[in-house]
């Protein structure tokens, strides 16, 4: 399979941390997270939305949105629940991820990873709204190993994905303890490997 | 079923709408989206978000994400593909919702409907971005009679909720032609009824 990857996107990363579980290989073709000014041409056939990840299936047939993309890879393994509401859960743990913490944890660490000068007040509302979406995500994890049943899933994957970086957005996770504890369980999953590596 | 509901919310009309097509009966607990005080009181054993729509089965299991509850409730019925393509597509469809649809037009439409005073420079930056987004998703309706499948699924359903009552929120769908025309392909599907209905 082929993934239009972006190496420092945390987004991209849920897609090569679940193949290298899942011991599927990925042709990867590199995009530019700055400038974005080729993203019409390369991804315009594959792609209404314009961003990275996006895979292609051996068949040509082409993927968009991470969530998306990792739910659909996992299907029929344990990394996807079969049991409708443990589903339900998965799922609204993700689309949680994608509306309160991938706005505000990815969009700071953007900035102040690349150096960019971000629109005036926009860093303080990421940076309010991040913590709500931190405090929300400990509250979930509290008394539990894992977000869904107990045990290592997609949702994990999904909400490890920019929250194990999110000091390089200028979030402290020292005020979550659930969460700390819970970043270490899935980074010592089998087959793990680094947002880097 | 019970659900923990806002009748002014986007969100908590897909639930409702899919809830009408299908037949099932529900039981409303309305909250309100202004003064959310009472949330942690009325929300906090059912949901780590403490946002409705909140879904409560009849065995006082409950359900968070509008998406997520819709996906649940439409399983194994004609408005959820059982194709595993056609079902990533429906969720790409909805992540794309929740990350690029609904925080600029329902977040502009809350303010304007209520007439509140948003932060400097807050309704410009929706502005921009929810049009980036209604291009999006007229590129993704172009040549197509609905998102997946070219059939009526829980993806039409997500993105109608907010789409619909773009000019609320002072979005002019003018520019769209694809998607004005499978707005009206919505809004005549049996068993349909209006945000206010």
């Amino acid at each position: 399979m082929q993934l239009y990857n972006a190496a420092v996107s945390g987004n991209c990363y849920k897609v090569r941390l679940l193949a290298a579980q899942l011991g599927i290989a990925l042709e990867l073709h590199e995009l530019d997270v700055v400038d974005r000014s080729d993203r019409p041409a390369v991804l315009g056939q594959l792609s209404p939305v314009l961003r990275v990840p996006v895979l292609v299936l051996d068949d040509g047939r082409a993927m968009f949105e991470s969530n998306a993309i990792i739910d659909y890879l996992a299907e029929g393994t344990p990394y996807m629940p079969s049991d409708p509401y443990e589903r339900q859960q998965v799922l609204a743990w993700q689309f949680f991820e994608q509306y309160e913490i991938e706005p505000n944890l990815a969009v700071a660490r953007f900035f102040q990873i690349f150096g960019l000068e971000p629109p005036a007040g926009l860093m303080r509302q990421k940076q309010d709204a991040g913590r709500r979406g931190l405090e929300a995500l400990e509250r979930g994890l509290t008394g539990r190993s894992f977000l869904v049943a107990d045990r290592y899933t997609v949702a994990d994957i999904s909400l490890y994905g920019y929250t194990h970086v999110g000091a390089e957005g200028g979030f402290d996770l020292g005020p979550y303890p659930a969460i700390l504890a819970w970043l270490d369980r899935v980074a010592s999953q089998p087959g793990h490997i680094s947002i880097s590596g």
